[in-house]
């Protein structure tokens, strides 16, 4: 349960607001690569923070990311000509760089001189893992990139997905930290049926959290029989992140997930997903669940709040408890039909939400540190050991605790636990 | 006409608003019981007077009527599944009884201990008439039940109907305590043919107001012949029911019809239609004739504004005055036309408008009298005689008047007329 | 660029606005004739300066263009029966000649006496170049009709066109204003190829503006070959016409396009176009290239911003610049991705513009005026000669000044230039 305030504070993200500032200072995905392919290939509409941008990639390659609006009269530069390495407005012909500035004005007799003076905003952008990435923050205040574990693997072994959300990225962040609900909303069999995972068959698990200087993790602990324990550690990475632990058996042992949930506007998200394999490749087509063809050419979910999951009311009594086919489309079900913008003032929160509240209070602690003192977030620390910092699931002694087993990668330290 | 004030206070009915405090003093249709017919089925979700809300049916035929958001973490309970006596929510499988108490919380260790803490927001039910019927006020303050007559009639004989009307309620009520429009709106042959129904033929009936403690009834009296003269009565019972007369004669002479107009929000309103009649089971099929298959699922008209009604010119001119299939929805679309809510600042009232007048002065005033000075109408006197409060037509003696040939029901006296 | 109170002066035109009261002084097209073809046929719904009226021919073929509301309960007129020289309400029966008097109140019993009372809002029309005008200002100040050239031609030589635009007027008729977007925005060919008519051979053509009482006129100024210069002199009519010059050269040299924004509301524009030539019939068909069947029966495009125009990349690499079908089509386009009212504290502005600003100027400053002072444009001059100013376009000997060339029409004087 939040304030009005905090939770004002928490979902806003324009670029006035406490949490639209903090958001600025960090890399984060904008789109995924293939939207915008070849060279001179057709401009992409974006979405970004409640800002309207158009992505292109020039004939050299380079990706831009400009506002969407040409800035002589305002058309859209998604309309536009790309080309000889600008995109040209369809209005007057204007032409922009990846870098914003206007290479051809050819409506101005002034010709170079008055393109010297015209410049569009140009966020700058870099590619990796399958994505364009973006920083909408000061120039001068451009942090390191995230030199993420999967950021540098194959993409037969790291493969990106991106869904729009129709909610606020914070709830929809939520959603992910909560081992709890895994063994409800997803079980596979009806809720009569006994569990066939651990983290079916108990439904209880003891939930330990530990703030690191990148954000939080997170081990939710199970009985894994009389000796042993089993722990799924979840990584929570500010300010969207969360790195999803392996199953630790059965064909896909090691495929790990990342979410990545970046916010659209104030009540809808880009949910970026990436799995990730070091041992085989991503079987695309396995991959999830969701049955085929599942999403339109606006990354919409074909099963949706619109016509409401298209829930099966049959299955739920024979074949799996939520009736809605997909994880995914069963996550955001449930972060969708929350509202818009979950009412935190409304909630009754339990045990099991300690992992929530822990990065509700680190974000909201984030966003203050950096509006009232000027504060940069550690997770911006250039020294961040990013490629050490994983999800893991492990079985262990049970006379032994699962931080000692699975120690905090070498130069993370742990951090105090923010006062609310 | 109304002022600026008296229209808002009319036609507003959340939660904080003097007339959503009115309304929800009563006891009102909720749902058809056939929209959660059967025990384990699927939850319906419903809105009233703003708040969103679901109803299912558990084990034991009880209906449940819920805030439709989980109190945990505010998903749809809509999704949930409705087994063993309660509704289970998706997302942590919390589970919650028909008295909005928690039964069970999976993904919580405290169990039992903890549930006793959580009780979601529970309206009470209660099923008469083939509807769901709920109170939304104070429990403290429930009312007894209105026991109207064609409650206690067989379904065959009392059948009740829902189409949702695209405005608000206030305008839809007044629709139908209107017996000047009948004549014309309804004109079942081209407007230059003459009528054929008595009211058809006198068009300027004279209105005869009669303030009761229930609400009002006013008689619409028309000459029948030189000896005498021919009434419809229609009651009109707080706050937002018309009881329609009988046509007195013909095959259908003793159905009644009575319309309940519950507000969904401030722009669209459940309609709930009951036809009974005591002498003969009610044609299901025939009904009114609205045409067969004219309700999608969600009980919206297919003739609606979107589509101008589907309003036929050649009809117009050859067939029916209004061009419009059927009677209902010709009352819709008068009504839907008006605006989502009816600015009565630009009306221009006549004669014929007085029982309309009638209604609103006693609905502000009743609102204002609570609001104020904390006075519950005289509407909800539990020892009203509800089963002999009915709508009549009669022909009878010039030399007599209609309130000497149809008394008011014994128990009900007369109230002063409000000031406005 | 404007500051942000002149973009919203600019740009609203409700009854309240300085905007909205400067254009209830004119005269202005309301629909196209065709709408309400036939004596005692359908009604149209025309929304106009945020107003929604409805419009009717009656029995002797005169229009009426009244309040869409019935006074009586403000049910909607547009579903009215037509007929006997008024239009009846479909609720009560009320009656209005197209003079918004109360002909008929049926169910009132005082008749006559009663109707006598009630008039509803009816606004002037006249009937001329195939459209409905009207006149939605005070009656006591109603202006002189405006006899432009092409409303005294005959049918076949000055053709109609309504398409509904969707966004704010103002930039639909800035897109009309702007002789540079010709050669970019309309080129037949992809960018690379030179282009063919001497608008797309000389991208910079110099902007000469001048000002007059009706509002502006100004040229184009291109270099033709070494000895004469080409001119294109559009004239912009307060309030919101654009009579654009002719070829001047190929099949249909003489061929004039006049343009007419009249606003539907603040976000929404009825474009009202004529073609027209005084010396041989306009070619329906092939008017302009939008490919047959473009709009829907509410006057919508087909190719619009919900398709993205159905933009086709292929086309722009091999056929055409814009890779968008249809003149209008492209020009819309250009207008509507600036946002439903485009934020002109945004701007950019290059010499190519001046004659937009100078009609932002002149049109503030009337309605400045107006608001202020109660002064009455010059625009409303009875005696401006209207049928002698047109648009042109010609060739001429460098030595020599276009203004020198083409001659103000007899009594139009000059005006000096609006202070900013």
């Amino acid at each position: 349960m939040l304030s009005v305030e905090d939770n004002q504070t928490l979902t806003r993200v324009g670029a006035g607001t406490p949490m639209g500032a903090l958001l600025r200072r960090f890399w984060f995905p904008a789109l995924l690569a293939s939207e915008v392919a070849e060279p001179d290939g057709k401009p992409a509409r974006v979405r970004l923070l409640g800002e309207d941008l158009v992505a292109f990639r020039d004939t050299e390659g380079r990706v831009g990311l400009l506002d969407e609006h040409c800035p002589h009269r305002r058309a859209s530069l998604a309309l536009g000509l790309n080309q000889h390495s600008g995109l040209r407005c369809l209005y007057h012909g204007w032409k922009f760089g990846v870098d914003g500035r206007c290479q051809d004005a050819p409506t101005e007799s002034a010709g170079a001189k008055f393109c010297a003076r015209i410049r569009t905003k140009a966020y700058p952008t870099r590619e990796a893992g399958g994505v364009i990435w973006t920083y909408m923050g000061p120039p001068e205040l451009q942090p390191a990139f995230p030199e993420f574990q999967w950021l540098s693997m194959p993409g037969t072994h790291a493969v990106p997905f991106k869904i729009l959300e129709d909610c606020n990225y914070a709830q929809a962040v939520e959603g992910t930290i909560d081992s709890a609900h895994a063994g409800v909303l997803h079980k596979s069999v009806p809720w009569d049926t006994p569990g066939r995972l651990t983290h079916e068959r108990d439904l209880v698990p003891k939930l330990e959290v530990e703030y690191t200087r990148y954000g939080l993790r997170y081990g939710a602990v199970r009985k894994f029989d009389d000796d042993r324990a089993h722990v799924r550690i979840t990584q929570v990475v500010l300010p969207f992140y969360t790195f999803i632990p392996p199953d630790g058996a059965g064909p896909r042992k090691d495929r790990r997930l990342i979410n990545c949930f970046v916010p659209r506007d104030d009540i809808s998200t880009w949910h970026i997903q990436w799995f990730f394999d070091e041992t085989q490749p991503i079987d695309v087509k396995h991959r999830i669940d969701e049955g085929g063809h599942w999403l339109d050419e606006n990354f919409r979910k074909l099963r949706n709040i619109d016509n409401w999951y298209l829930q099966d009311r049959e299955a739920m009594k024979t074949q799996e408890y939520a009736g809605i086919r997909g994880v995914v489309t069963q996550d955001h079900a449930v972060s969708e039909t929350q509202g818009p913008i979950l009412d935190r003032t409304q909630e009754h929160l339990g045990t099991s939400d300690v992992a929530i509240v822990a990065w509700r209070r680190l974000l909201l602690k984030a966003a203050r540190a950096l509006a009232e003192k000027g504060e940069v977030p550690p997770a911006l620390d250039a020294t961040l050991p990013w490629p050490t910092v994983r999800a893991d699931t492990k079985i262990y002694p049970r006379t032994r605790t699962w931080k000692e087993e699975v120690p905090l990668s070498e130069g993370v330290t742990l951090a105090r636990a923010p006062t609310s």
